[in-house]
């Protein structure tokens, strides 16, 4: 993948014609990467074997009634010993020495059916494919582009080849030949697939680098694109490596030079995000009369300058250029109270410019409304090196008011640093107080408890636990800062993250939450349905949070006599406009400092609620086994928070649901049944799929017609119900199985 | 489970006031286990916790506006003390002595609700339900059943905490109390609800075996029974260790003695293969005039002695008595060109009475057509000890022809079994010749080759390619006994063989086909749908093989030059009317021996075929994740087999779909598009699901009205195709991921 720094390579594509023409086809003193550069190109893309292979193949291994090639014995013979040693006769691929295949790409024929109906094309096919395969990885090409899928009818045997291909390869780069390195294997695709094709599991073979990333390391961007932007989405969910673009998706601008449409246009913009290799097709056939060849590749270095999220990366002060490197990297999360952080660590998130902001104007709002007469005390419930302190202080100097600052710090190290900042700055305006905000005696109450004990996901880093313990010295009228927070949940797409939770062998991964900062995903939720409303927005409130929270029983000590009160669950319902994988749950969080002042990572709100704040990346809550959803179809996702005296942790699963029509007759299934007092009781029950308001039929095929289809339907779906009385339910149709079961993994210490 | 030997054990279930009037309620003399037996009953059953547990309960934990059950504070903190210490008081349980508790199965009070709407109650409940558990494992007590689910919303939440349950006990099992065992925890359902209900991934707990069966192992038959066999048929998959039933099950006969309606009579016999214990309650409450509490424990005795399962596994010579203790026992099927079989796997395959009865007509049907001038040369390829020899020697002498016999064996133990035979019985009548079937050289041509090659799957112990090695010494009129053989697959539900191939760390061994003999399965397909058949029968033709195959391209030695013409490949479509979750495939096979006469062991055919033949059990593919199926769903599976120069071996996969209504633009998805020679030619292509005909939408909700909303919806279809063009189409709901690609597990070498 390019950096940052440098401009996207682009790729000229060479049809085997266009490598005749320009005497390029196995040249013996042209190499193809200089006739490239000659033309500014960065690489070239050419087709691995030539037409004289094509026909040889065909006439071997396809039936035809063609005068003089029908089949006979010598013609199946020929093709048997052929099966028993694939091997290119000369003439039939476009290079034969490392040089000329030195930084070229290459696309295996994609005139080979993995995918035909046919099954010895089908065999052939594969056969053709193994060999060229290998003939690329004996010339060291880094890079081979397979041909998309066809045949709907048989996807699953174009995955199970491609699977298998894969698989020999990487046998046979077990001892591979001199010199030679493991080519990239890539799959290609085209936008326009009605329904998403997944290539075979990765987990289906090792698990070494290269097979992680196959999914989809190609796409082609042959007209027509798809009218709907949610299909493209999809593609900002896969490890795009290399971008087909040719001549004849650009038209012309008024001044007649070659341009993309609109829809074309924004999606290149945002997956050049990914630093894909363009590949820039029939530039020289003159479909465009102004600007030649060399206005293809301007457009396309335009293009990405003016990428936005390629300029966001690139410009100081974003999160996107404060997270560079560590897009879909995961990490642990934190747990700053079961260990003690490090200075380091403290560093970095001290950096945040607008966090430590946003605590101060906080502060200064609670201070101003407060009665100048009284002595307030502000209390700094985990001080760390004490950067909240000085926003106190500071505060309280903004407002002149008589306030005087308690800090507590359990970490005995950071609290070397608290004394030292007492001795040289702060003096007598500051008390330290070393200790456990849960146990520690405090000398007089406080009126403003200020923490910042929040994780990604709000309480992941057992806030509330532990306000709860400093509960105890704050006054019946005082104040927490934060006052609240709410955790958040999306389902998301991510092959990449999905691949790389599974890579290891440890089997607890997919069990454990990460902090990602998210780039190849997609969020598969649309705003709620049209119907009825029974799906929510696209991102969901999961539960929240408040401090001071006076409903709790206390023990003589002042503490909760149980952990019980902070337990959640959610169970939250997603509409599914387009179809899609399911690999895991996206994690927010939003809090309330004071008033209208807060914090927020949730993605439509963080820029006006706390622009470029930078110390949060997401929570990704992996899935055990991704859970395929149809478009138009409803997902449950249920998480808990659980606790016992010693641990907090999370357990989440999913069920999807597809709505259908259904008889009239069944009724609602009871919701909260109170316990039933007849004695033993029978077991038996009346469970039933809900009833639910009526929702559309029609699986949302991914093209324009779903518009038209859709409004038909809905028309057609009223007159049903007058006619038949039919009502309209969802029926299950998938279901992950239960993650993190008594939080086996994933426990945060209490 | 009891054996097959004693009768199923008949419990009594006491309510709490059954124990208080017969003053069994703790008591410190009499035990239950003989009351129970005094009254002819096996074991006894009673609820661990008494009535003044559950006000006590529902004093703390309930909300209720009943005067002076308000909360407050005080119940407040009652309950959170209970929550910190969850303890029992004297009078809260029915047993407190572990004399008592002997022999004793007992009920988690299913007045807690573990899926109740509100959050609170499902947490109390919880916690006095792992206070219960705990109890029960004090007492030493083997068995308690949970209360079954009751509100399908909150089904998630029920299976997370019965997880809880058993992982708090697991944990606390090891390191148990002195001289006490695990007690088997058991989850109870009726039958009547009309979405299948799974407890959690047994694999989402740590594996022992304990664990590894709770799914379903006590079922309640209060009525009223569902009316459609397909949904009891269901728990045919369940390991099954409880039956619940009431007396208020039982009807009158015409004398006015308990017995039990036609279906819940069908359904026990049936069930009672897995012999379960069953728990009869309310016998003495006399809801029958005649007969009194006996009759109703006659009446079971009675079902136990005519259930068909039981007889036939009681008859010596059916396959059911010979497979005893094999029921649900995965074994790697045999690899016998592989390995060199060993002598007591030949005499237990040579006591089959129907296989070789089979043989010796074909044998002989096929002499008889043979004129009888022509002398005969009949070659056994395979040998093993002799066991066709010998049938071909019996049919020759019946028939009275001039032929002789070549017998040809590659393992050289059996080798010397044929030259013991052949010295003592056969003498000249038999050619003996050592060596491969495949590279041997046969002295003359035969003109009847004989072998016994065929795995329970037709092809898996590569019948095929030894056979295409044998063709080789066959006259060109020769014929071969098999002429051919076909593999027959049906998807599969059994939760038990899902588990326990998934018990093991091994992440291969779901990748691997077992032989089993079925018994807790369920095939969860349908006889075809009634819509213009897309869908094929309950078990359908997978592929098939023939001998002699004349169309195969040989080497000059007469061998093939590849094993390409050995590949298969089919993608089947079944009908799935009930849900249910898909474990897995089954395997069986059909053979045509000669002309009329076969071998089978498909399920719907062997009985007509080769009644009480015992060589085979059928083959099971399983899923690495178990695909959930709705009602009225179509399963497409697909299955390839696939070799190398070296080895054999099955790939499969399988998509689930859903029929619904879609827009008409859609067009049929081209079956076989010939290789496109468009030169480079684009990836553009038009995928899209594929065009079908009219099917139903109605979600098959497992009740009566399923059949008149079918009807009605059939009728509104054409009534909406008229009215808005609208065709009807299935969409992908869902998938597994691809099985043993590349053949990295179960290798079959040549």
């Amino acid at each position: 993948m390019a950096s940052w720094e440098n401009p996207v390579p682009i790729a000229a594509y060479l049809s085997f014609s266009d490598l005749e023409t320009r005497s390029l086809l196995d040249s013996q003193d042209a190499l193809l990467i200089d006739d490239a550069r000659s033309r500014t190109y960065d690489a070239v893309c050419v087709p691995l074997a030539t037409d004289k292979w094509k026909d040889r193949w065909r006439d071997m291994c396809i039936i035809s009634s063609e005068p003089g090639r029908e089949r006979n014995e010598s013609t199946e013979l020929r093709a048997e010993n052929w099966r028993a040693n694939p091997v290119f006769e000369l003439g039939e691929v476009t290079m034969t020495r490392l040089e000329q295949a030195e930084g070229v790409i290459v696309m295996i024929s994609d005139w080979l059916e993995l995918d035909a109906s046919d099954n010895w094309v089908r065999h052939d096919s594969e056969i053709a494919m193994q060999q060229e395969l290998s003939y690329a990885s004996y010339l060291d090409i880094q890079t081979a582009i397979f041909p998309p899928p066809r045949n709907r009818n048989q996807i699953a045997a174009y995955g199970r080849a491609i699977n298998t291909c894969l698989h020999g390869y990487l046998t046979c780069t077990n001892s591979p030949p001199r010199g030679s390195s493991p080519p990239l294997v890539s799959t290609s695709s085209t936008t326009s697939s009605s329904t998403p094709i997944r290539s075979p599991e990765p987990r289906a073979v090792t698990s070494t680098e290269a097979e992680l990333n196959i999914t989809w390391e190609s796409l082609d961007l042959t007209p027509p694109l798809p009218s709907m932007s949610g299909v493209l989405n999809r593609w900002a969910a896969e490890p795009i490596k290399h971008l087909f673009v040719p001549a004849s998706t650009f038209i012309a601008n008024a001044k007649g030079y070659p341009v993309l449409p609109k829809g074309a246009q924004s999606f290149i913009r945002d997956i050049l995000k990914h630093r894909p290799a363009v590949i820039l097709s029939d530039t020289t056939a003159g479909l465009h009369v102004k600007g030649g060849e060399a206005a293809y590749l301007q457009y396309v270095r335009h293009l990405d300058k003016t990428s936005p999220a390629v300029i966001q990366a690139k410009t100081a002060g974003t999160v996107e250029n404060f997270a560079r490197g560590y897009q879909d990297y995961l990490q642990a999360p934190l747990q700053p109270l079961m260990d003690n952080l490090q200075g380091i660590t403290y560093q970095t998130f001290e950096q945040d410019p607008v966090k430590y902001q946003k605590y101060e104007e906080a502060i200064y709002a609670a201070l101003s409304e407060w009665p100048l007469s009284e002595r307030i005390i502000i209390c700094v419930a985990g001080a760390g090196r004490g950067p909240l302190v000085g926003r106190c202080l500071s505060a309280i100097s903004r407002v002149k008011c008589n306030a005087s600052v308690y800090a507590i710090e359990k970490n005995p190290s950071a609290y070397v640093t608290l004394q030292q900042r007492k001795a040289s700055e702060w003096k007598e305006k500051v008390h330290l107080l070393f200790g456990d905000m849960r146990s520690l005696a405090v000398p007089e109450p406080a009126d403003i408890i200020v923490s910042e004990l929040l994780g990604s996901f709000g309480d992941n880093e057992l806030s509330p636990e532990c306000l709860d313990g400093a509960m105890r010295f704050l006054k019946p009228s005082g104040i927490s800062i934060p006052s609240s927070y709410t955790a958040y949940l999306a389902p998301l797409s991510s092959s990449k993250l999905y691949n790389e939770v599974h890579a290891g062998k440890d089997d607890k991964a997919p069990e454990t939450p990460y902090v990602v900062m998210f780039q190849a995903v997609n969020i598969l939720s649309g705003e709620g349905d049209d119907f009825e409303g029974r799906c929510g927005p696209q991102i969901q409130e999961c539960w929240d949070f408040e401090h001071p929270r006076r409903d709790v029983v206390l023990d003589e000590r002042g503490l909760p006599v149980t952990n019980s009160h902070n337990i959640r669950s959610a169970k939250l319902t997603f509409h599914i406009p387009h179809a899609g994988v399911l690999h895991g749950l996206a994690g927010y969080f939003e809090a309330i400092l004071y008033g209208e002042i807060g914090l927020s990572i949730h993605p439509h709100r963080k820029d006006h609620i706390s622009k470029d704040m930078l110390s949060w990346f997401p929570l990704f809550f992996p899935l055990k086994e991704s859970l395929y959803l149809p478009s138009n179809s409803e997902l449950q996702v249920s998480m808990w928070r659980l606790t016992n005296q010693r641990q907090v942790w999370y357990e989440w699963y999913a069920e999807s649901f597809l709505p259908v029509l259904r008889p009239p007759a069944e009724t609602p299934s009871g919701g909260g049944s109170m316990p039933r007092v007849d004695g033993r009781g029978s077991f038996m029950t009346a469970t039933s799929t809900p009833f639910v308001p009526p929702s559309p039929l029609i699986d949302a095929i991914d093209n324009p017609f779903l518009v038209s289809g859709d409004r038909l339907f809905k028309e057609m779906t009223k007159r049903v119900e007058e006619v038949s009385k039919i009502e309209t339910g969802v029926v299950k149709i998938g279901q992950t199985s239960l993650h993190n079961p008594g939080g086996r993994s994933s426990w945060i210490g209490l």
